[in-house]
């Protein structure tokens, strides 16, 4: 019985010990023992030349299978003689194997590829020519499609022979004789079955399906919607030509999430993890947002600049300009973000913006009442004069409620827009709110004070 | 062919009126033509009224699938007579009916359960006494355990009788007389070996396993590491409980990552969508952040109020208070997050803090030099004096610096502690680079004025 993931890693520097000794034994012990995913793990703790000599006594199918559970499985195949990788490559789930060819040189996959069998080498072609994002770049041609005429227990003779060329065959899909899907059903259909039923008679006709160029975040919440294994995937005259699979939904929602997490925050989304990130390419995809948030920002200069003869009367105003606008940011902040989340998952949409806005007026003029009060005691506590206090008040009052309208009404106007509501992030909203709020602040104080 | 959710709403208004016509014919073709995820969405579009006389429209096996898909199915299971809600209830699979009894009143509960056989009701027993957030509260107790010494075909034999009652037949464990999990295999294993073989020859004795008391958590990234369709779940005596199956990981996986979004925002994390929270204990998950970054900020006027001479001589520095700390508290919010997102994923650990630091300092000075030029220019431009330019430019300097130090070392500092580092939310952040970016601004400009 084994903890995933803690045993692993500490195994990392027997393991070198054993490569430097040559210890077969220790090193067959290892990796009989361990899952695929844990040699890559494994793998990817060790140096360049640890890591060809330990990937080189890996069994032809733990080979196959631990290259499929490497993050970077392009940096090993350079790494290897081309002799040796061709065979692995022909291996390889369809999918697993075109993502790793996406990240290869160029040359090198012009050099590589003619020595592929050509069933291989087509599908490869084929399934590396779809765009980023779309459901024909994650899933696979491996898929078990059976004609409907077939018994079930001629089905079963098939799967036997086609199983281990497929990357599922739990479930199963019934085509014409053009490809054109006409039913599925899963493995427990069929093991539950008569076997001398045809698949036509219990397969499932009512398939649910996607289309290659779907987005993938549309495919993944299918899957979870469903609870599918898999899904299958359709192109342009509505035939099957892939599946994408559960693990698959795995990888995009964290991606997903991922990149709408960077753009609340105004980072442009990452390609890799923070430390694989190259420090020129993080400047530039943090110092794109920050500089457009600082001249937006620099409107806040030009509000304060206009109202310069009463901070030169009341210069006690200035105490307060920052908890002013932080807490309408702060209140802005907290609004997009409970907004731009349950738009991501589905939960609200645009035809719910009526509620929201009625919703969050509310929220804003009960918190902001709440924080006006506590900035009043504030102001008091600082002896400010009472007119002042109350110009604070006010003022808080006021711009934590614009803060909430700001906060949840950009991200329904840019769904609205066709614009992914994930760039409302919070320095966003920030900079929105600092603006209007000092003018606010500076009307609320010249009526107040009658200046 | 249908693509998901498309269609399903738009059928809501004929169902309606075929619910008023008692059009049985239109009833029955939507109920048997749509996948219970589909009919699930459409119950929850309905009224009250409708949606009971809709559901008891469903044959029996339906009903079944349809609660379970349903997002909070303890609503419907009140609106429905106790006789016909105690055969679906057995049928349930025991996850989703162990979370549905958790939301049911507990007068309810206690007159329902003594009308459920004894079987069920000790397994809703025992599942809900597992706490919230642990493995033993999303498992499922219907997994498939056969002993070792059985061969192939009398294996699927008693698959066949078994299936219905089993949430996944794919996976299969073999099991000791003492229920200790001596091995697992698939039934893709099972269909490729020779029917005379025994189980133990077969299975792989190299189980991955969790344990009942294990953040769920923990178990959605092992599932999500092996590709797992399911991981099997052993109590405190090692023995074979429960399976935590796929399509719970994604479940997980959502709720953590809006858990972690709504953190992020300084807001406490809720238990439902934005919509169906009530409103006022929607204001306590977000008044309590608010007041106390507010209480936080409150630290800005007393820094402000310090400074009230060099203020009263160069009311001009005034003019670029906000600009300053929302530099700062922006780049601060991007590192926290950056860092804050890649320690969920697992992707950094506290072991890279000294890389972190360093390359967080490298990217402030950089990100902090172009702000800073930019800031000059604006100062410039607002026609301010060359010393007083000069101050806001060597302010934003530091300011930016300042934040992604803060911005990067409180996740890592929380990390230490045991805290859970996604606290370190924007206007975490923000906050504390406000009040002690202020500090620095007036410091540097009692060195440069000669105050």
């Amino acid at each position: 019985m084994k903890e995933p993931n803690a045993l692993t890693l500490l195994l990392v520097p027997d393991i070198r010990l054993a490569l430097q000794n040559d210890d077969e034994d220790f090193i067959q012990d290892v990796v009989c023992h361990l899952h695929a995913a844990d040699l890559a793990d494994i793998l990817e703790s060790l140096e360049e030349g640890e890591r060809t000599a330990f990937f080189q006594k890996l069994p032809p199918q733990k080979k196959v299978e631990t290259m499929e559970h490497l993050e970077e499985p392009a940096e090993l195949i350079l790494l290897l003689p081309q002799e040796e990788v061709i065979p692995i490559i022909e291996s390889m789930s369809s999918d697993d194997r075109a993502d790793m060819i996406k990240s290869l040189p160029e040359e090198f996959v012009e050099s590589l590829l003619p020595k592929i069998s050509l069933q291989e080498r087509n599908d490869i072609k084929k399934l590396i020519a779809y765009p980023e994002g779309t459901a024909g770049a994650i899933m696979t041609t491996e898929y078990l499609s059976l004609p409907a005429h077939l018994r079930v227990e001629e089905a079963l003779v098939q799967i036997r022979s086609l199983a281990p060329q497929r990357e599922t065959i739990y479930y199963m899909y019934v085509v014409d004789s053009e490809g054109h899907l006409k039913g599925h059903l899963s493995l427990r259909d069929l093991v539950l079955a008569d076997p001398e039923q045809r698949l036509q008679e219990i397969m499932n006709p009512n398939v649910i399906a996607m289309h290659v160029f779907d987005d993938q975040e549309k495919v993944a919440q299918a899957i979870q919607k469903y609870d599918f294994l898999a899904i299958p995937i359709l192109d342009r005259q509505e035939r099957l030509v892939g599946i994408v699979t559960h693990d698959d939904v795995l990888d995009v929602l964290e991606v997903e999430n991922t990149e709408d997490a960077h753009k609340m925050a105004a980072v442009s989304p990452l390609e890799d993890a923070y430390m694989e990130t190259p420090f020129w390419l993080l400047v530039r995809k943090r110092v794109f947002w920050l500089s457009l948030l600082f001249i937006g920002e620099m409107f806040t200069s030009s509000a304060l600049s206009h109202f310069e003869h009463v901070l030169e009367s009341y210069i006690v105003l200035v105490f307060f300009i920052p908890l002013i606008i932080s807490a309408g940011g702060n209140a802005g902040s907290q609004s997009s973000t409970l907004i731009v989340r349950d738009m991501s998952v589905g939960e609200i949409g645009l035809r719910d913006w009526f509620v929201i806005l009625l919703r969050e007026s509310k929220m804003g003029m009960v918190m902001g009442a709440l924080l006006g009060i506590l900035g009043l005691g504030r102001a008091l506590l600082l002896g400010t004069d009472a007119k002042v206090a109350l110009i604070v008040m006010l003022t808080i009052m006021l711009v934590v409620t614009l803060g909430v309208l700001v906060g949840s009404g950009f991200p329904l106007i840019f769904r609205k827009l066709g614009l992914d509501p994930a760039v409302t992030s919070s320095p966003f909203v920030a900079s929105v709110v600092d603006v209007v709020g000092i003018v606010i602040y500076f009307l609320v104080a010249r009526a107040v004070l009658g200046i």
